[in-house]
């Protein structure tokens, strides 16, 4: 080895040791009769110090030195007389007796320090360099600290790792796929998987009982914010269980994550209905580090003369405590958020539930204090809150006064980023209805089960029908999700006939799979979780580009290898392919 | 949970329980007074009773299992009164008081069992019953143990795994890449990987000093046998290390998984040149369980008149002791088996060394008693020994010979397969000239370090240089190889140019790695494990198939899922792309 310990290992214990260490400049500072370079790895930074007076040829060559220079430097741990408390190595230095330069550096484009001073698109270029910075080496570090918890506490529950094929088959079912051509059998294409979902049913068929991976998925969608082309799954299955078993079984391991990652030794998991948390918190993940639920007013609030109200399929309101104070143009400018189309609602209705016990409302014209009072005691409202109220039809609505619920929720400070609110958000609907394509498709995919006492349903209601399908929900993201699956080959052809396949397309695509349900497949579900979010989770930070090594851009883009790029015609003409101007975009 | 305990738990220990299991039916045997069912799961197998005479109707529903069904079953665990020793659930069986079937089963197209009936074909066609039985389900729980493992010694000594792309860019040196059309970017390709090389030495550059990942890599090759289009590699790299702390390093994981897989406390590891592997061995992947050398005769045999030796490069021979006795017919036939297309030699020259001192040999016109002793001597033969010689250019010689040596080490027993050999063949040549392209290739990438030595005979002598490159041989099985890596562009640049490439071709597909290493890239080296080989040499079987969950077959094609497939044209149009039939095979 090229050094003797690394640049985060030395103490006060280990002083008159002779060591050798290699490293980074991060920076060298000249005083006159000394010149201390700070030498960084992986590990830590250490303070390496050159006397003029004592080897001066050695400390004018030190001077030479510029940032980011690889050297090696061997010398002697001594007892820092400055030290800095801040630095794990800060109580020692060494007296380099001697070093040479491995490698030089051109000056790097941004400066490597926490706070960089080089913007996204530079950073993302020289990645490679981007990634000597602290916060992002610890990023991809928690990352792989991540991984091994989860491999560990999985396989210490008899979970067992497979790998999934990638090179896989195109189904046009769900969102687009990363199509591969292949060279052998021209004219045809394998598919990037969106998921390994049947091959994880497949081994619950094969009897694998209990299965995991941490897997590459594609997904060839236009990227929105925080999308990824490729993305890493944590993808689990398992038999012979109910909905409970796998909900407590994946609890069961956030905690443990919970505990070794973050610290928190109590963390508890709440379960709420889809119809419910839409119905309170206008959201399928809603954010429940903090109340502020809705109430519906249409009892309190109709047919009292106010037109808005009462032509509306909904009138629900929050209730922000402790704002009443708000002034007219705090107000005026909340109202013109929520009126933003990403938003979307037509206006906002608010009431002040003053100190003094009196109402002031936007709505004044129409309801009198004792109405108002009514909204108060429904809202559970105290003097000094304010009601912020919304009305319109029913979906809309919700999800405007979700949005507003999030924004207050921000402003009032109770989105705190070191606290976390976990919830199982269960039985979502199996379908949904597509005006577009004029049939129904499947909300989670179609192998997730109805609940049993739906099932009936499916040929007389489909949109009613519910899933026995859970997402966890952390504060508001969500990272995970799942079903318990369709292990009968008539039901679940019963379910591909709903989603407007017919029998020939069931089984073109999933052919394999309905014949595997007839070889005895026992009951089973599993799910989900997005690796990338979660470590955005913990890590404290909101986009999942920052866990990546080397992600993409928002064009699919690898700016730093300057990928996707144009290749050979003979590389076409070997798969069978040409490119086809007329539909270039 | 639909079960309380799996089928291969319950013990002696266990009676009095009230038990439920949940599994698939393997066998049931009707005896007249009893039924006994077999129950399986992946953790084993329980015996289920049944009496006709305490529960006729149980014991008539009972007897309606077939093969496979997936039942439910709940009872009290009771002590056998006729024990299986064989088995651990053996000395006991539940008397079952209720059952329910979760699902039926067609019967199998083959039998479920340890040696099954089904040929290759169909096994791969229902790959998720196949494995079901027990061998190909152990063989994947081994694999997911040795990725436990080494994930666990890697992070045990500071390596961090970091994911690294999948869609990467295409480069036409090496093998042929998988390209991934992007629609995004219409007329340009994503390519998969081969391996993540620029990558992971891009994480050097980057300061993550050790890094590994167990990564699935992708090659569109011609498929051999026992080569898949995907595959899994163990890949690892880190920085200021010489040759000597990669071999030290990757030999402590290769102990440890000795130890922990294969029980195997001590085992050593031999270095050899690439040079001494050819001149003994006759192959750069020796199988060293067993001596049998080369010798080089060219001294002792030529210019004697005989004129075959007389104009070969070579002579050299094997020493099979104790192999006197063969008969005329033995020789025969291995005279014709060498001189097979596949191995290639013109002939082949044998003397007996019988137990009396004298010697019988196929050139007894041309060598007297006291010539075909001096070759004994050579050979270091005894009487009862018998030597092989083969003649011809060296190295069609050498591998005709390497060949021989591995056929006549398997007719005596000597290559056993519960002996392993471990040796590390250093000093690979840099490069292979290659006679149709009138150029040479990089023998293992444009990335290995020549040898310090040889770095001036780059420009004069390239094809003398010495690659500071290694290989793992176990048992004659490549596993593993790496190198040191050129981390000086300068160096890399003139590598680039001995290989034919312009500036502009460098550039174009390694410029990002070649401006990587303008801002202080360390020392660095890796070494990358196959393994799916690995797997199947500690598992002993001979294909990688096996250790696959779901493979693909030599045309690349997964049978189960019908894949690679034709794809809707409004893909290939959103694609830009089109069906070239002039170029289709």
């Amino acid at each position: 080895m090229m050094r003797s310990h690394n640049c985060g290992e030395l103490r006060l214990t280990d002083t008159t040791k002779i060591v050798t260490l290699s490293g980074w400049v991060q920076r060298s500072r000249d005083l006159g009769g000394m010149t201390f370079v700070d030498l960084r790895d992986r590990y830590g930074i250490t303070q390496l110090a050159f006397n003029m007076e004592t080897n001066k040829d050695l400390c004018m060559q030190a001077r030479e030195l510029g940032r980011e220079f690889v050297i090696s430097a061997k010398g002697e741990v001594v007892e820092r007389s400055s030290k800095n408390k801040k630095n794990p190595t800060g109580e020692i230095e060494i007296v380099v007796q001697e070093f040479s330069i491995l490698n030089v550096s051109k000056t790097p484009p941004f400066t490597i320090e926490d706070d960089t001073d080089g913007g996204d698109d530079l950073r993302m270029k020289y990645r490679y360099l981007d990634i000597r910075r602290n916060p992002v080496r610890q990023n991809l570090v928690l990352r792989h600290k991540m991984a091994i918890e989860i491999r560990n506490y999985l396989n210490n529950i008899e979970f067992i790792e497979v790998e999934t094929p990638v090179l896989i088959k195109s189904t046009p079912e769900g969102a687009r796929d990363f199509l591969v051509p292949s060279r052998m059998n021209a004219g045809q294409f394998y598919a990037l998987p969106q998921s390994p979902q049947t091959f994880k049913q497949l081994l619950m068929v094969a009897g694998m009982d209990r299965y995991f991976q941490i897997v590459k998925c594609f997904r060839d969608e236009d990227l929105r914010a925080d999308r990824q082309p490729e993305f890493t799954q944590i993808d689990c299955e398992m038999s012979f269980v109910t909905r409970d078993d796998i909900l407590e079984t994946f609890e069961g391991l956030a905690k443990h994550l919970f505990k070794v990652m973050k610290g928190i030794e109590s963390i508890t998991f709440d379960r709420m209905s889809y119809a419910d948390a839409m119905k309170y918190y206008g959201s399928d993940k809603p954010d429940t580090r903090f109340e502020m639920r809705f109430t519906e007013l249409n009892e309190q609030a109709q047919n009292k003369g106010f037109k808005v109200f009462d032509d509306a399929e909904l009138v629900a309101g929050i209730n922000a405590t402790g704002c009443a104070e708000y002034t007219r143009k705090q107000l005026d400018e909340l109202t013109e958020w929520v009126k933003r189309p990403q938003i979307g609602a037509k206006g906002l209705v608010y009431v002040k539930y003053n100190a003094d016990g009196s109402f002031k409302s936007s709505v004044d014209k129409f309801f009198n204090q004792e109405q108002l009072k009514d909204w108060a005691i429904a809202m559970n409202a105290q003097p000094g809150d304010l009601l912020l109220i919304i009305s319109g039809n029913t979906d809309p609505t919700r999800k405007a006064l979700g949005e507003l619920r999030l924004e207050m929720g921000k402003r009032l400070g109770l989105r705190k980023p070191d606290q976390f609110s976990c919830l199982w958000v269960v039985d979502f609907p199996l379908l949904e209805w597509d005006e577009e394509a004029q049939r129904y498709f499947a909300m989670h995919h179609p192998f997730t089960s109805p609940l049993p006492d739906d099932i009936e349903m499916l040929s007389t209601d489909p949109g009613k029908v519910r899933a026995n399908a859970y997402d966890l929900v952390i504060n508001g993201v969500e990272i995970g999700g799942g079903s318990i699956r369709i292990f009968d080959k008539d039901l679940q052809a019963k379910m591909f006939e709903v989603l407007g396949f017919s029998a020939e397309e069931a089984k073109a695509q999933f052919g394999f799979l309905m014949d595997a349900f007839q070889y005895g497949a026992p009951p089973h579900g599993g799910v989900a979780f997005g690796f990338d979010r979660w470590c955005s989770l913990f890590g404290g930070s909101e986009s999942i580009r920052d866990y990546i090594a080397f992600p993409k851009n928002n064009s699919g883009r690898d700016v730093m290898i300057d990928s996707p790029s144009p290749v050979d015609i003979k590389q076409l003409d070997e798969l069978g392919l040409k490119l086809n101007p007329a539909t270039k975009s």
